[in-house]
């Protein structure tokens, strides 16, 4: 399924473009970056990306330029091509696109002797072009390299922005120099539109729309969208902060347990800050998921308080040696089975003292599938100190990446329901 | 530092256009994957990518379709808008920009009652729209989805191919029917051109372009590029075969040890193929980065034969009870320190009776550094049956998760070189 953009947002929200540079991204061994980031950062703003554009360097960045201020949105945010060599040609094309001549900022010149003397490098001709500017610019200090960006006022109110490539020196000036400017030049048209999105884990896309989505489209003018991944579906809602606030309660007991996270969180930070609030400890013991749910967790500043140990027992000497899971168990029921997901986080539990444990016992693929048991199987248990342990067994034939991905987020989740359970007793 | 593509490209190579539509990459909520995937499927076709356009369905994907035509590269790819919704507009938009009527064919409504009755779903009116396509087109099978794709011949030679939105129904759909009409209609101008990458670990990009890369710019048409992350730089050539062959034994002994692996070849991917060649056993202590290696070592398939078992100890606890490190050894020289990392990884080796084990512990951040070791300290060991054990300190102030990732592919790399060692006494 596609989408446009729903009425609502053509009356209530304003358009920028986004414009890069990148050969590397071109060749398909970057994964772009500046578009979510900077999307994220507009929306808030007031602004959606109406086209998003990548360009090698050269002549194809002054048409693409040329283009986008053709189609008159409010702002266009270029980034690349700022630096020292000759391929890096953004300011020029700029310069063409406007009609008019660079000209050389002292200020900026100087800016650059400072910064390259601060980190005891000399100056090399080919930086003087750095601080080159269409006449009238607004030059934007770059604290973390030696380009400084810059902003362009062009006719009744149209700005176009020219940032530098590498994200360590585009996001900071972004937020420090040009939010500034979008706040002063683009007051929001309407403060009350917001997006809201709930995550879900173990429903599908269109289970969703059957459930709810239908619903809300067609008794309220806001825009539904879905994006789904493997056992996860996100469903995003844009209108009126009023219209969505009152559809939430009906939402969230539509969608019960299955909602995972809200607005764009990382299941991990959820579990992370709940189990922190309980002061409770937690232990993995991950075998087809090899150590993701334990590197995800760890992701999240101050883990540390409440994650105690995770073991990646991928043989089964490891699974009986280390967590204490009876070699009979295994011979008997097979290491993917329940009995041993069960025994797997009862032994993490009790070896590492933890209130809570995950365990994780299944067939990634591509190879090691079984009539009985094929590629997909996976069994994910939670174990708690002083309730019986709970089990769930999920069938998710997909590619060994996106297994992981998807047991992870499923075991994530039981580990909600479960923490829900303990918090009510 | 931008990059436009070098001479030798615009002669021997073909452009192609790529064109998304997708409201929620323009929300930023995801990442795109095509550009990323299509463009690797296209370069050895003989194909570069030229420009890459995401814009949301409707009007835009009509104006950004017109567009890329008028440019006339040899072929443009159009993914998503092919669903039965009424934003799903791609093939009007397509028969708009030829000024044609779109035609039904009762060959795909056929085939989308079969795929729906193998589902177990019914045909719903609105699903007709997707057997629609211009007159002339060819219709690309879907096995993985019911809408067919579209290959439209253009004029003297150029094709439009329209794919489904979601990877798992475009990816197949590109190998199995694009790339045989590519390969019939646009044979490569030049098949000694090839790419080359040399990922390097521990050298920054201005040293290594000091080292190596303007020698090869001043003396050779080979293109050369950097892509750059922390701790770890992917030197990338591209021209003639015989050109880069003539390079290739210099870039080597320039490199070193610090050529970590090539082609885009993932780290883990390389160091179980070495593991798996020479059966032996790993094992891994991990504290600062969490269960990373364990899970980047486990998303190889295959993996089992040689991955042993992997042990998160993020706690002091888990440290001394599970891995056996001293109590004494953590309180004297501090969790943080060469002489624990080393303690880690023949703790762990010994345990699971594996033949190598490699440990990590350091100070991820954004908090826990202190003035004698501040965010960004990390000491990595590798321990080896029979041998020393060796211990790298590294210092790599940056985010959490750029720490993790780049401690891991450090690790990856020292046990790569201590295998290296091995093999050879």
């Amino acid at each position: 399924m596609a989408c446009c953009f729903a009425e609502v947002n053509l009356r209530s929200m304003r358009i920028a473009e986004i414009l890069c540079t990148g050969t590397e991204l071109l060749l398909g061994h970057t994964v772009d970056r500046h578009l979510p980031w900077l999307a994220r950062q507009l929306f808030p703003l007031g602004f959606r990306v109406g086209r998003f554009t990548i360009v090698p360097d050269g002549e194809p960045i002054k048409f693409a330029l040329q283009e986008a201020l053709a189609r008159k949105p409010e702002i266009v945010l270029v980034s690349g091509g700022l630096g020292p060599t000759s391929d890096d040609l953004t300011r020029e094309s700029l310069a063409e696109v406007l009609g008019t001549q660079l000209v050389e900022s002292s200020v900026a010149i100087e800016a650059i002797r400072k910064r390259l003397q601060e980190r005891k490098r000399s100056f090399i001709p080919s930086m003087r072009k750095q601080a080159l500017h269409p006449p009238g610019a607004l030059l934007l200090e770059n604290n973390f390299g030696t380009a400084p960006g810059i902003a362009q006022k062009i006719g009744q109110g149209y700005w176009v922005f020219l940032l530098p490539g590498p994200p360590r020196e585009l996001q900071p000036m972004f937020l420090d120099y040009v939010v500034p400017l979008i706040k002063e030049y683009f007051p929001k048209k309407d403060d009350q539109i917001i997006e809201k999105i709930y995550t879900v884990v173990g429903l599908g896309e269109s289970a969703i729309e059957e459930l709810i989505g239908r619903e809300i489209e067609a008794n309220s003018d806001i825009e539904v969208g879905y994006c789904a991944r493997p056992n996860e579906v996100d469903l995003r809602l844009i209108g009126k902060k009023n219209v969505l606030e009152s559809w939430d309660a009906k939402i969230r007991n539509t969608l019960g347990d299955h909602l995972a996270c809200e607005d764009g969180l990382k299941l991990e930070e959820v579990v992370i800050k709940e189990l922190r609030q309980e002061r409770l400890k937690i232990s993995v013991a991950e075998s087809c998921t090899g150590g993701l749910i334990a590197s995800r967790l760890t992701d999240v500043s101050g883990a540390s308080e409440v994650f105690v140990c995770g073991v990646v027992a991928y043989s089964n000497e490891a699974k009986s040696n280390l967590l204490g899971v009876p070699v009979e168990l295994i011979a008997s029921h097979g290491a993917v089975s329940q009995e041993v997901a069960k025994a797997m986080a009862e032994g993490i539990r009790k070896l590492t003292k933890s209130d809570f444990a995950i365990a994780t016992t299944g067939i990634a693929g591509p190879s090691g599938g079984t009539p009985q048991k094929p590629v997909g199987t996976c069994f994910i248990a939670v174990a708690a100190n002083g309730k019986p342990t709970v089990c769930l067994s999920v069938y998710l034939p997909t590619t060994r990446e996106a297994f992981k991905f998807a047991i992870s987020q499923t075991a994530l989740n039981l580990l909600q329901k479960v923490l829900k359970k303990v918090k009510k007793s």
